[in-house]
């Protein structure tokens, strides 16, 4: 299954863009598109719609201020989609995240915090992991690298006065 | 011209119809429809690019919650649209507010306040009187009588010590 | 029908002059006034309450932190009047958004984002087009062009790993 | 000196008369009206510019939502202007206070808290009480019953497990 | 695969069964614990780390005020986690709302709205359907039937002045 | 030690009794007073100053609003001080929370939640327990129970549906 | 009579010598004090106490965060307080404004906007200016010019594109 | 007894470091540690559950955004714990506040301000301090040395205009 990364805005890349790059590293196929809930919604319906047969099993979208794309996606789709609200000079982004956490019932949207385009990556790897071992065993190499990271900073530190 | 009055769900409606009531003592013509920009985004769609053709001028919309009601019409339509936050239990309506006030740039709604159906129908009919006199005139005695309900409760007053 | 741009002080101007730009591009004739409803408030009545008769149409007004201008003049007008609420260090904006959104009934100010002065005016736009067929079909074209940047932005990303 | 007490809708009423109450409990005359900011923006910039003349020499002004009376009796006149944000149900009457306390440069209004007419009744008290030493000490009398009131509530707990 | 869902106290069983009711009429198994992240963290952890091999696919923890149980969840499974923030008495779950959604890089939590026990089912079954095509179309059913309701409230509102 | 409980006003007591109630269970001498850091400065700073001779060890204070009796105690006295913020109208007691939670360097306030009485007694047991052996078992037992309680809980559930 | 400007810390100073500059441009005479209701409460308190005595009338109270300096001036002295909440990194703030505007009835405190030392003064001005006939003169002059340079940016705007 | 100051990230180092400096100036012994809740989950657990037979009596944890570290590290202690929440991008770290500050009943977590490692440092000296004379005596000299830095800093100002 490949993932589909969807962004409100071109503005949006340099955030977004770790999304891409976590999902390379694993191995996973995605594509980027830039897409406008607002200013080219039938292109974004067009591409959703069709997501599914296209073989894409994710989407995640990315969007800010009064950030629709993902509640529109997830409108128009049944694939799980991932929303990532982007940081804005409004209350540090509660715009976008009220945006899109906050979808009435019927619609859900699996958001994730403010800018985290590689918390998005790393969800859509434990849903397609469900079904795909390696992935799994990936999955868990990352994470024990992530974890010897966090204690080679703590082996690090020479801070005691003892 | 016609007003169109959506909102997003059935229960928004004793909030919503109070913006109804006061177009029809205006003698504008209205029509309200449930439509939602997720559970029946097809219809919203199909109603909303057919709305200039079948008369209408403006569109109100209300939603709560993560409202993307009124920016789904308004990147729909080139009709001006008036959007209306519900309160909700997350800070008094300040999702709402945000899922409708923070548009990009290219797709303005028009906002009111929260659950402020009644300011919503108002500025319909402040656009509406631009080419229409006679709607003019009954907004200024509109006018003239809340001020004259004010002007009364102040009189009615009894409030000095002197 | 002109449009007046009001801001409450000069250092507005920047931002609110996009406002005026693109009215211009649209070839809509307007005013910009640096009108406060507390500094120079009779200047702003005077100016407001024959706004109509100058023929003016629409009432753009910007202004920041315990932003009154916006709700002052739509009490002294019965013209649609569009509020533009500054960014401030206040929560983003958010002592502008709420002095302008959470008008009482009976007073209604149609509310845009923070700094939006570009939806301000294609909202005015929009109003505009209502009874102007030309302008209609401006905002047609404008909204195609904004659609294709975004198509152009989206086809210009290479962006798959396959 | 008199004190008016203004309020922008009937509605205040139940709050504000505690400013009043309180006024009388110290023999200063007051008066209250019921002057809206956008109702009778007239009346309001009437009775506020003869203010001085009339014998005012304090404006307290409770507003709710989009709270601009006081700042609009502060631009009208150059007497102390008391600003009392009233509660509503947007994040507990934030947008009274911000409307209230965010004035620009140049047009001071006291501020209060939320529902506060007691404190702006005392503000007023203390206000008064510097060219007048009946009310000074009045008011330390006041103050003395206050410490006394919680030093008995104080003395009237068992609560010791000792 | 099997879903759990997890709660932090007794006390948010009236809300997050919902999700279990939904599970239930798609025919998922599931099961629904009370586990604590502070008060009964081994037992969390316990289970948390043995429920890949139980035959659990998807883990939703529900969790109010400073919720950890969504994110030490996260951290002790690779398998997706879903997150509800309870609803509080601090502006309206915000407090809730941004301990589940402000996760760290590196340990992903799909957050859904306030209380939105329903869309955290929604959630998972998107995901299960992903690998399970009875489910896919079960889904289908569902939002059809959901569009339906919509749009036979819509067709029985009585609602134009014409 | 032994501990004083301060409470800002009588109408504190309801929620801060539950902190007596619970230094009671564990045979911990407490003293509760009720005093205001603006009402009754004096009283409150001859007790606070006079608090460790008195054989005090640990204050708690519990404050609404502007909370300033946790910061003014923590001034007076180098004991440790444990803030209560007692829930308001505003924001869910935000201004409460700010007001204790903020303090200047120089002077700290150890703060609890809104409202958490319980958790300001367990803290005070936690700090008393380090120089008493007793109390630290006790301790560890209504850890226990609390924990077994959670337990039982989860236990008493019957929410599969397999 | 004298104007007291005291502030909690010596970083306030930038902010806080405005309203002492224009204290100087009206002739009245101030005192600018640093002292701290945490660090220094002792000289605070004796400073406030005696304050009447050594012929000030107002007393302005600047502090951030946790900014208890304004209520425990106002708690030690009758004479009128204006609080000026400092700007901080904590929403713009609100730590300030709330820890000041919320005081508990009783102990008002007259709050203006963040940061807004000018306001302080001038509403200073206005308190004293009722029993100095000179002063209002000098107020109205102040406000002319104000309204004035105003007028003038209006006038200097080149803005019309008819 | 020694203090364990824990941080969640290393880029928390430069803020937390002013507590161990605190510390040391003290004469306190103390370790600092890179531990996550999410991250090195196991690790953390590991170090608190022996914390107190190592030798240590107070666990300063700071973290930010979904701040668990704090709330972790209180569920598998009972020794005091101090919380130190990090400044993020959303609304000055009120996510972090939040997070560590609204515990639920059962497990206290003593929170200080927003980036506040030399509150934290000092609430743990007052508490070692209840059971040390000596460093009772040291903590008198630093208040006294404080206090003493801003009558300096008061004395140095000439802000007279008489």
């Amino acid at each position: 299954m490949r993932v589909a990364i969807l962004m409100g805005s071109k503005s949006d890349l340099p955030v977004v863009e770790k999304a891409a790059q976590l999902l390379k590293e694993f191995g996973v196929e995605y594509k980027m598109r830039i897409l406008s809930a607002h200013r080219t919604l039938d292109a974004t319906l067009e591409f959703v719609r069709g997501a599914k047969e296209e073989g894409y099993g994710i989407i995640i979208a990315a969007a800010g201020k009064a950030a629709h794309l993902p509640g529109v996606v997830a409108a128009a789709t049944d694939l799980p989609v991932i929303g990532i609200p982007m940081q804005t000079s409004m209350m540090g982004g509660m715009d976008s995240v009220l945006s899109i956490l906050q979808m009435p019932a019927g619609i859900p949207v699996a958001t994730v915090g403010v800018n985290a385009a590689e918390n998005a990556a790393l969800l859509a790897l434990r849903i397609l992991a469900l079904s795909n071992e390696a992935l799994a065993t990936s999955y868990k190499v990352y994470v024990a690298q992530m974890e010897k990271k966090v204690l080679m900073d703590d082996s690090g530190l020479e801070t005691e006065n003892e």
